[in-house]
C-alpha cells in the first residue's frame, strides 16, 4: 500500500466511506451497489481511498456479497484505495481464512479488531506482508461508550487501548512499511476524542491514523492536526453519512477534504 | 432461543463447529458446503447445536455465503440450534446491520465482540429480543495469546475481561431469559482457562457459556463441571477440528458428547 504517495497525488486525506443504509436507499443489494457506484463518481476525485463498510453488504446475503465486490472494483478503477471495514477478529485458525477472503485486489487494506491478542493478529500480518496490503487495528473507536471497556485504566497507569496502541506499534514493526517511513499497520482512532490522540500518537508514531466520527458523529476536522505526525499521509479521516447523504456528495467531500487539507497545513508549516 | 429444552431433548452440551478448511476440503464453497452437510448429517445425534464460522465461507465470496445459508438451514433441519460464528463488532449504526444479516432464522444466535462498550452492543439486543434469538459474547478467549490483552489487570483489581463479564451480565439481565432463567446472552469462554471458569461463573451466573477450545487447542472436556453454574445448559461445548475431521465424525461426537454429558451428571449429583 503506497500510501503516503496516493495522498500527495490525489491532494487529499479523505476516506468515503460507504455505508449505504437500506432504510435510506431502495432496491436492497443492487440498489446499494448502484448508490455506492454513483457517490464514487461524485465524490471520488476529493478522496484518497473507499471504505466499504461489510454490514451494510452483508446484510443481503450472497448478493450483498456480490454487490461488495463490485463496489470495491469500481472504487479501485477511480484510483482510490480500497479499505475494507470488516473489523474481523478470531482465533488464528481462523484469522487465516478472513485474511484470505479480504487481503487481495482490489482490496488495499482491512480492519480488524485487536482484543484476541498477537497470535489471532498474526495471520493478517503474514498476509499483509505476502500481499503487500494493508490493516487498520480498532484503539480507540469513535462511539459513545467506548470509553466503557476500552478506556479502563490498568494497575499499571496505563489505559487499555493505550496497551492496544503498544501492540500495534510492536505488530507494524514486524512488517516493511507501506511508504515514507510509515507502517503498514495503521491505528483506527476515533476523531470523537481529539484530547487522546497525541497521547497515541506518540504510543504509535509510525502508524497511519484512521479517523472515523466527523461529520454525523460530531468530531471536528479542523482539531486533527496533531493526528498527522508530521507525515502527509499520517490521519486519514473518514466520512460515510455526512457525505454520501449529502445533496450534493461532491462538494460534501470537497468541503470536508479542504478543512482537513487546511489542519495538515497548518501543522506541516 | 429454547436452550435448555434442547439439551435436555437431544441429551447433549455439544456444539458441532463447522469450519472447513479449503487445505482440507477441496471443491471451494461447494465442497466446503458438501462437506459440511455430511458431517452435520454424521455428527447431528450427538450434538445440540452447530456453529458454521463464517471465515469459512467468506473466503469464497458470494459462492461461499449461499453455501453458509444452505449448512445454516440444514443444520436448523437436523434439529440442531445455529450459532453463526461470525465475532461481529462495530459502532451502533453498523451494528444494526450486523444485527439484520445474521439474527433471523434459521440463525439461533449470533457470537459477538464486545470491546466497543454497551451502545454498539445494543443493536444486537434489540434484534435479539425482537427476534428471540440469543448472542454469545467474547469473554475471555481460547487461543494461547488470550491473556495478552484480555487478562490485563485493572486498576480495581479485576482483570480486563472480568470487567466484560460484568458488561455481558448486565446485557443479559435487559433481555427475556431464554428458558430455565438461563440467559438469551451467553458468554464465549474457552475451555483452555479452567482455571478461570468457576470465577466467570460467578460473574455471570445466568450466562450460558460457549466453550470452545476442547480437542486440537487442548481444552480438557472432563475438566468443565463448573461451568455448569449447576444447570444443564449452562455449559455448551464447541469442537471442530476434532470432529469434524475425525476418521468417523459420528464417533468422534459422541465420544465428546459423553466425557461433557458425564462432567454434567458428576456436579449434577
Amino acid at each position: 500500500m503506497r500510501l503516503s504517495e496516493h495522498v500527495t497525488s490525489r491532494q487529499s486525506q479523505i476516506v468515503l466511506g460507504l455505508d449505504p443504509d437500506p432504510s435510506r436507499v431502495d432496491g436492497g443489494a443492487m440498489g446499494a451497489r448502484d448508490f455506492c457506484l454513483r457517490v464514487i463518481e461524485q465524490a471520488a476525485p476529493s478522496c484518497v481511498a473507499a471504505k466499504p463498510q461489510l454490514a451494510c453488504f452483508e446484510r443481503f446475503g450472497p448478493a450483498g456479497w456480490a454487490a461488495f465486490e463490485d463496489v470495491a472494483r469500481a472504487a479501485s478503477d477511480a484510483g482510490l484505495l480500497v479499505i475494507a471495514d470488516a473489523k474481523r477478529g478470531d482465533v488464528d485458525a481462523t484469522a487465516r481464512h478472513y485474511a484470505a477472503a479480504f487481503l487481495r485486489p482490489p482490496i488495499d487494506a482491512l480492519t480488524i479488531n485487536p482484543m484476541l491478542g498477537t497470535d489471532a493478529v498474526e495471520p493478517f500480518l503474514d498476509a499483509a506482508r505476502a500481499t503487500g496490503t494493508g490493516l487498520f487495528v480498532l484503539v480507540r473507536t469513535s462511539n459513545p461508550g467506548a470509553a466503557e471497556l476500552e478506556d479502563l485504566p490498568l494497575a499499571d497507569g496505563r489505559l487499555w487501548h493505550e496497551a492496544v496502541a503498544e501492540r500495534v506499534h510492536a505488530w507494524g514493526a514486524a512488517l516493511p512499511p507501506c511508504d515514507s517511513g510509515l507502517s503498514s499497520v495503521g491505528a483506527v482512532v476515533g476523531a470523537t476524542v481529539p484530547e487522546r490522540i497525541a497521547r497515541l500518537r506518540a504510543l504509535m508514531p509510525d502508524q497511519p491514523f484512521l479517523l472515523p466520527g466527523v461529520g454525523a458523529q460530531g468530531g471536528d476536522p479542523a482539531r486533527l492536526g496533531p493526528a498527522f505526525g508530521g507525515r502527509i499521509a499520517g490521519a486519514l479521516v473518514s466520512a460515510s453519512r455526512s457525505v454520501i447523504y449529502a445533496d450534493d456528495p461532491a462538494a460534501a467531500a470537497r468541503d470536508l477534504r479542504d478543512v482537513v487539507w487546511g489542519a495538515w497545513e497548518a501543522v506541516a508549516g
